[in-house]
Formats: C-alpha cells, sequence, structure tokens
C-alpha cells in the first residue's frame, strides 16, 4: 500500500464536471489500494475573482484579510471534491489547512511551511479514507489562516507527500505525488512558443528547479525544492489524458549525457543599474537588504570595479521595478554618491541542463545561435548547470526557438551538443 | 463604553458598495466609543450558488462537507467587512467561527452553540478594535466546521452580545445587538401582503418569538430564544435607512394594553392525520420520536379519542411531507392497525399578543373575521399568546388582510378589540 498523493490545480478543476472527472482519478488510486491524499487548489479562476472582490472594496487590503478571503477558494474544493468522491462510493473527508496541522510561519501571503503534524493525516488513512486537503493554506502558532504564496498548493501536496514518507520506506513502494494540469508535463521549451518542443519523460530535479524559477509555469520551485529535500518523486501529468507525464527525480549518472535538457523564456524584465557607488565592505548588503524589504525576486547580479568604485546591476520583474527604484534611491541618498539607470524590455533566455557540469561548449554553442540570429545579447550569467542571457524583451520569443533548435532538443530525444573542452563555456 | 453588535444579513452585502455602506455604519458606532462586533452572513446569493455547485457534484451531499462548503460564505464576508472598515480608518480584524471559539455539538447544518470564549473577542475589543465574525458557523469539540441553520447568523449576533453582557451591567450602559435586514423592522403582519401593515416600534421577545416560529422572516426563532433569555436588547432595523427599526425587548406590564401586536401567515403547509390507531401509552411517543429522525418540524399536533383507538393529527411543511409520510407508514406498518390521510394546500393564519392573557375575546373576533369573509377553518390551536387557524393556501392572504383588519392593527397605535370576558376565546 503506497501512499500517493494527487495534486489537482485550478484548471483541473474549472467546473463541477471536472471535478467529478479528477474525483475519478483519486477513486481509482484508491481501489487500486494505495493510501490517497488529494490536495486541491481554487476552482478555475475563483482566486482571480475574489482578488478583484478585495479590490472593488480597497485597493491597499490587509495581507491578513487577504489570506482569509483567498483561502475560501480552496475550502469550497475540498467540500465539492469530497462530495464527488463520496458519489464514486469512496469514503473521503476535506481537511483545511489549519484542520491538518500545516503550521507555518506568521507571514501572511507568502508564509512557509513550518511543520505538518501527520496524526490526522495518519488516522483518516488508516480508516482507510480518501483525505482531501485545501492546499495553498495552512495556519499560524498563533491561529491565524496564512496561503503560502504563488504555488502553494504544489508546496503543499509535496510537503504532504515528503511528512507521509512518499520515496521513502514509510510511503511504500511506489508512492509518487502526481501533480495534475493542463499540460502534459515538463517540456523543453514552451510549447506555445516553440512549435517543435518535446515533453521530457522525466528531468532532474536540480534542472527542474531552473527551469521553475525561470517561469516555467506547470510546477512551482519551492515544490521542487521539498521534492528535492525529502526525495519525493514528483510526477507532472494532464489531468484530461491518462498518458504518463514528467517524472522529477533525483539525478542519475545517464543523465548527464544529455548537456541541455530544456530553455525557458522569462519575459518583463528590467535591469537596475547602478555606477560609481563605493566599493566599501557592506556595501552590497546596504543595497540588497534595502531591496529585500521590497519583497521584489533580484536574479542575475553583476558586480564591475571601477578604481575606487564599483557598478552593481541586477534584474527585477518589471512589476517590481517602481518599489525597487524608490529603495535604490534612498541607498543612493545614504551614500551620497553614484547615480542610477534603469532599463525595461528585456527578456531572459536561459538553457538547462545537468550535462553541462561534465560537457563544455555550450556556452559556445549558445552564443554562436542567438549571434547569427542577429539577436543582441545584453548580460551574460550562469550557474553549474544554467545559461542565460538577457536579449530585448521583442526577440525573446525567436531567441527562444533559435536556442531550442542549437541544442536539438525538438527532434532527437538526446542532445547533439557536445565535445567542446571544459573551461571555454 | 457599551458593546454594540451589529449584524448584518445577506441582501445588505449584496455587493462591494454595499459592504462600503455597512461598514461606514459600524465605523461610526466605532467612533462614538462603542465596543463594536460585527456578525456578517454570505454576501447575497452566495449560499444558494454554493449549494447549486453542490447539487451539481451529487445530489446527496454530507452534511459536514456542506458545512464545510458554505462556511466559506461568511468567511468571504468578514474578510471584505474588515477591510472595509481599514478602509475607514478603523482598526479591525476578522475571525472565523472556529477562530473566536464558538462551540457547537457536532451535528452538522443544524447545530447547537455551546460555548463562547470570550477571551479573543475580549483582547481585541480592549485593544479598541473592531472584531468582524463570521455568522452561522462554528466548530464542534473536535475540531470539526459546523453549520447553525437557518438564521444562523441571527443567532451568532445575539449569542456573542450575550456572552459580551449586552443587556447587564458587563456590557454597558446602552449595549444593544442591531439586526440589520432589507426592512424597516417588525411589522403587524407581511407588508408585501397586508398594504397597511404599520411598523411596531417595539415587540416582546414572547411575541416575537411567536411571530418568528410562524416564518415572519426579519429575525429567526433561536436568536429571539437567546435574546430572551439572556436579556439582550434586539433592535431590527433597515440597514439602507437611519430610521429607527423595532426593539425587541423584555415585556412591560403596559405592553399587555394591546391585546394583538401582529398577525402571520405560513403557507405551504401539509396535514398528516392517522386514525384508528390503538391509545396505547408510548405510541405518541412513537410517532414523534420516528418522525424526529427526519428532522421535521412538527407543528399543531391535535389527538382526538374514539374508544379504544385514537386520532392523531399534525402540521409539517410541505417540504418535510415525503420524508414523514415514508416515517409514519412505518409507524403503522409496526402497529399493524391504523390508517392515513395527507392533505396539502393549507396555510396558517396567526394572531399574536401578550395582552391576550389577560384580554378576553380575541379568538371569537378572530374566528368572526374569519367566517364572515367566507374562510373556512380547518384547525384551531392556541397557545398563552396566540390562535392559530388553519385554512385553505388559496384563501391565505385574504385570511391575513381580515385578520389584520379586524384587530385594528394598520391604522391605529392601539389594539381595538378589547373588553369581551377571559374564557370566550
Amino acid at each position: 500500500m503506497a501512499v500517493v498523493v494527487h495534486k489537482f490545480g485550478g484548471t483541473s478543476l474549472a467546473d463541477s464536471a471536472c471535478i467529478c472527472r479528477c474525483a475519478r482519478r483519486a477513486a481509482s488510486a484508491h481501489r487500486d489500494g494505495h493510501r490517497v491524499v488529494v490536495v486541491v487548489s481554487a476552482m478555475g479562476k475563483t482566486t482571480d475573482k475574489l482578488i478583484e472582490l478585495a479590490g472593488q472594496v480597497t485597493d491597499q487590503p490587509s495581507q491578513r484579510e487577504l489570506d482569509m478571503l483567498l483561502t475560501t477558494g480552496e475550502q469550497v474544493s475540498i467540500a465539492l471534491m469530497t462530495m464527488a468522491l463520496h458519489r464514486e462510493g469512496v469514503d473521503a473527508v476535506s481537511m483545511t489547512g489549519a484542520q491538518i496541522g500545516i503550521i507555518t510561519d506568521e507571514y501572511h501571503t507568502k508564509a512557509r511551511i513550518r511543520s505538518i503534524d501527520t496524526t490526522a493525516l495518519d488516522a483518516e488513512l488508516d480508516r482507510g479514507r480518501v483525505i482531501v486537503v485545501a492546499g495553498f493554506q495552512g495556519m499560524s502558532s498563533e491561529g491565524q489562516i496564512t496561503t503560502l504564496g504563488r504555488g502553494g498548493s504544489d508546496t503543499t501536496a509535496v510537503a504532504i507527500a515528503a511528512v507521509l514518507g512518499v520515496g521513502s520506506k514509510r510511503g511504500g513502494p511506489g508512492g509518487v505525488c502526481e501533480i495534475y494540469t493542463d499540460v502534459d508535463g515538463v517540456y523543453t521549451a514552451d510549447p506555445r512558443i516553440v512549435p517543435n518542443a518535446r515533453k521530457l519523460d522525466r528531468i532532474g530535479t536540480e534542472e527542474m528547479l531552473e527551469l521553475a524559477s525561470l517561469g516555467a509555469g506547470v510546477l512551482h520551485s519551492r515544490a521542487v525544492i521539498f521534492g528535492q529535500r525529502y526525495n519525493v518523486p514528483i510526477h507532472v501529468r494532464n489531468s484530461d489524458s491518462a498518458e504518463e507525464g514528467t517524472m522529477i527525480v533525483r539525478e542519475t549518472p545517464e543523465m548527464e549525457d544529455v548537456t541541455v535538457v530544456g530553455c525557458a523564456l522569462a519575459a518583463e524584465l528590467g535591469r537596475i543599474s547602478v555606477r560609481g557607488i563605493p566599493n566599501t565592505p557592506g556595501m552590497q548588503a546596504d543595497i540588497f537588504e534595502r531591496i529585500a524589504t521590497t519583497g521584489a525576486i533580484v536574479d542575475d547580479i553583476i558586480q564591475t570595479e571601477a578604481g575606487e568604485t564599483a557598478n552593481v546591476s541586477f534584474m527585477v520583474n518589471r512589476r517590481d521595478l517602481p518599489d525597487v527604484k524608490v529603495a535604490m534611491e534612498r541607498v543612493l541618498q545614504e551614500a551620497g554618491i553614484g547615480d542610477m539607470s534603469i532599463e525595461t524590455g528585456l527578456a531572459k533566455i536561459s538553457a538547462v541542463g545537468v550535462g553541462m557540469r561534465t560537457h563544455a561548449g555550450v556556452a559556445a554553442t549558445m552564443f554562436r545561435a542567438l549571434g547569427d540570429a542577429g539577436i543582441h545579447i545584453a548580460n551574460i550569467s550562469t550557474s553549474e548547470i544554467k545559461i542565460s542571457c538577457i536579449v530585448p524583451e521583442g526577440q525573446g520569443k525567436n531567441a527562444l526557438r533559435v536556442v531550442h533548435d542549437a541544442f536539438g532538443l525538438g527532434n532527437t530525444p538526446e542532445s547533439s551538443v557536445i565535445g567542446v573542452r571544459a573551461g571555454s563555456r
């Protein structure tokens, strides 16, 4: 008897008929003898509608009250999903985040899970019940209702799989966390932009993490991190199809045979560049502590020295630019020196693969492909398994296609780019 | 500093603009220095929409899951109301039934309040905050989410007023529970049926209780009972108007000067009559214990003896008839004797007033009015302060009008019917 966690996203729960279809899937796993937990998001556009309602009341809703408001969406879903399971003849019970004992920190709208009490879960599973859990939500130790931020339901599903031992001996052989969504799995690139993109049968957690953080929307990076940390096998698949999707698994040596597994495009970026600030110890901390207070996610930090002073540039999402600009103006004001420039209209194209660790020449291939396509590269940044180039936003989609082609991702299951010496990228 | 509880029903919370209007009312009470608790229902038709969703999934929804589903409606309202109060510059905090410590029994969809922990309420009020409470909901001692059934938000409001000492020294002088609705108060009869019906400035709790149980929809009888038991002054008023509504107060001697304060019509009734069943001890208990399992509310039980056997008839709402019929068939089957008949198309017209205790002739006036109008009386039942007649449903509205006129309720503030000797009714 393996523990199987099914997570259904909002697009899979668009209406009551969709809910009944998903319930049949969970019922089938239950009849197969598994210990089944179902994690659900809010139905369809519910969350957007609730945010719109809040916007009609005030343009500065309290974070606590937003959480109070938004968690109702998942609560509606658990009740309906449980009713649908009952109709399938399955003994099932719904539970809110608070009821199941998902304890988070106290940061409303972006809380992090601190612990999950498995007492209630174990007791209900031992009774042979399917447990239907409200994703995205938890409770602070003070009893406040919190939400986990974007992708929160994915995180709930993987975290519950982890505490129930999926991927370890405790969860039983064959345990898995299935993330049901409206796409067939993880692709070598966004198939809406790259028509010959190919579905991956499996991908390493590190690779998935890089792709997820780049905005490949199928699975949130926090969920991938949980999965990686607790060794939870995650299966991303389509709720409308019986086909296998993409398994997100621990890396194996043969995965390094493939240099690049996927490419991703992140659009709507802005770059902030600060020039001529004193390169004193702690200067960088001053800057990024200040930006951290805005909640903006910063990426691709580059620093260059120019004598006594330094230039620092970094990327943020365009929607965060106004807040970051104000924060940076304060930093410069306090420093009494330096100036700032802001660029928008930028996108980031990235190639990801654990094979990069051992195969060289990847960077050169990517730069050549972009160069041949006449695409200007504004910035370059790399991690151990990723190369990213900042390009003009208008050329972003074309950049994704040419890089995807350059690594031969669309047509052959294995990348064809190998052989250049390490160090040259 | 008096404790003031404001309760806003669904019709007063139809959209975000309505919510903001109600919030201004609560904000004004807060600025006047009161300790303010706001109790809200679900917005407009939310509850109906949720029930419809459940109906799309299954025609036999679990009671527990229905409660899980329906409580989201009030949770949406508390979040939006609190945001609206924040916009008014008022420090406010929302709380679910569980958070506030409203402990109920475990009977889903019709739970009863066992206790309310005032620790959280007192703490937030001491901080000068307005507390916005989700009506209609509570939590069982096992942590299950429960609802209080029809009129549950009224009950929540009055119960909270009671535990905070409204009406006693603890609640401060001038404390009140204001029930905001879409009508101006309690009328001598339903003004949609009786055009010259008059709004009452005040009404005794016993009278209100009789009217509420007869379906005068402004306030649920359980709320009135709570108010009566804990001496909570209740003010029923219009959320769209600054006018005073109707105060529901403890009776005073001068209230007995008025014989009849109001009339009510309950439609869509059915009568079940059982004839020729053995009149053995416990027979009545056998019948009504069996009916109690259906959850149907039974009224106007009449028993007559016929030798060794007895005839029993009683009224139920038409929607409960099918279940009650099945239950009664079992009773007769077990008794092995007796037969049953069912009538529908009945209505009940009632006249209510504490003055009946001391003024006689009330019944005669009512029967004469109905007789003069050619209305057949099928059954008569009385309580200390109420007379009810079962009439054909098609004549119900006319019956209400003629009885209302007969007691002079429409035009003069005092009833004109007095003086006939006690005992003749």
